[in-house]
């Protein structure tokens, strides 16, 4: 017999950190059990978008940078927060896509939206596959942006996974999707094994 | 020619918000062109593992619960942070895996270390795959907690995912990596393509 989860109660909520560049609530909540909790904290956090992109040439687009919260510089798929006022995923991704590696893509699809952090975070990420990927221009950074664009062979992306060389979170979960969702298409998968002997008698 | 990606050099850091359950800090930097930023948030954060457990009947354990950041009860991976003092990322995750499934696993391994979100928090998520999980144990949760166990067929994780049931980064990441890594144990690759015209003459 399945347990029955039920979600909390909100009270009442205030930002404790209310900056332009992060912002804090926290939340007076009521359990399922009655408890009441008056110190549960949530980063409120914008959209973000990240994108597979793969080049007519069967390479997928990664950007290389220095993450500060990390310290480390590192190999991600590109991708960015929406901007306000940005209201459809698929248009920041273009606008990402494009900032980061100068690159546009007629065919892009949202395959996803995943969570990043349900305990902690409120966003969400768009994950999208774009194919056929074509540069059109010089990358378009901010001042606090330096990225270099590295191209990968499609077949290598997953040892680089395997390697720990692609080692971020949702982009692990992005190729290894977006990858399956090229072998669906590109590979057709072997006719199931029990339909030989459905023929037989 | 690559770019020569630099690391950002810290000046100084504060918590500006250091709660038992929050640390935010704020870094005073100066990145490579010179230019000085003196509002960088970062949330510190402790470790998280995440375990991948089959069964000894090739089902995989999942928890279901509500998770408030996201407002939503979510269908993941079980695990959790790391208690303070716990060095042992494999401690940790045999410790959740058993609180929260009340099963345990003598064949864990350390699949991956990855990143959750380098630009905004310190935390790392060691990625587990166990096998021969047994249940041994009732739950013991915590009294904010409320979980329950789901089994999933291992042949039908994929198909969870692609319709959106598993949606949190971590979980879809960890899930198609330990079914990566099952795949090459258990099912050997078929030979290259050109292994048979090789042998032609």
């Amino acid at each position: 017999m399945p347990k029955e989860i039920k979600p909390w109660k909100t009270l009442r909520s205030e930002l404790v950190f209310d900056h332009k560049w992060y912002k804090l609530r926290r939340d007076h909540v009521t359990l399922p059990n009655g408890r009441v909790l008056d110190d549960y904290f949530v980063s409120v956090r914008p959209n973000v978008v990240l994108i597979f992109a793969l080049t007519t040439t069967d390479e997928v687009l990664f950007v290389r940078q220095y993450k500060h919260a990390a310290g480390q510089i590192l190999l991600e798929l590109p991708g960015g927060i929406m901007d306000e006022g940005e209201t459809l995923p698929l248009e920041a991704a273009k606008r990402e896509l494009l900032e980061e590696t100068g690159h546009t893509s007629d065919e892009i699809e949202l395959l996803q939206s995943v969570i990043d952090n349900p305990t902690k975070d409120t966003n969400t990420i768009y994950f999208f596959l774009a194919r056929n990927a074509q540069q059109v221009a010089a990358q378009d950074l901010d001042e606090t942006e330096e990225i270099e664009v590295v191209k990968v062979p499609l077949n290598q992306v997953e040892a680089q996974i395997q390697a720990g060389n692609i080692r971020v979170s949702g982009s692990v979960a992005l190729c290894l999707l977006a990858m399956s969702k090229l072998r669906q298409v590109i590979i057709p998968p072997p006719p199931p094994a029990d339909v030989d002997e459905a023929i037989e008698p």
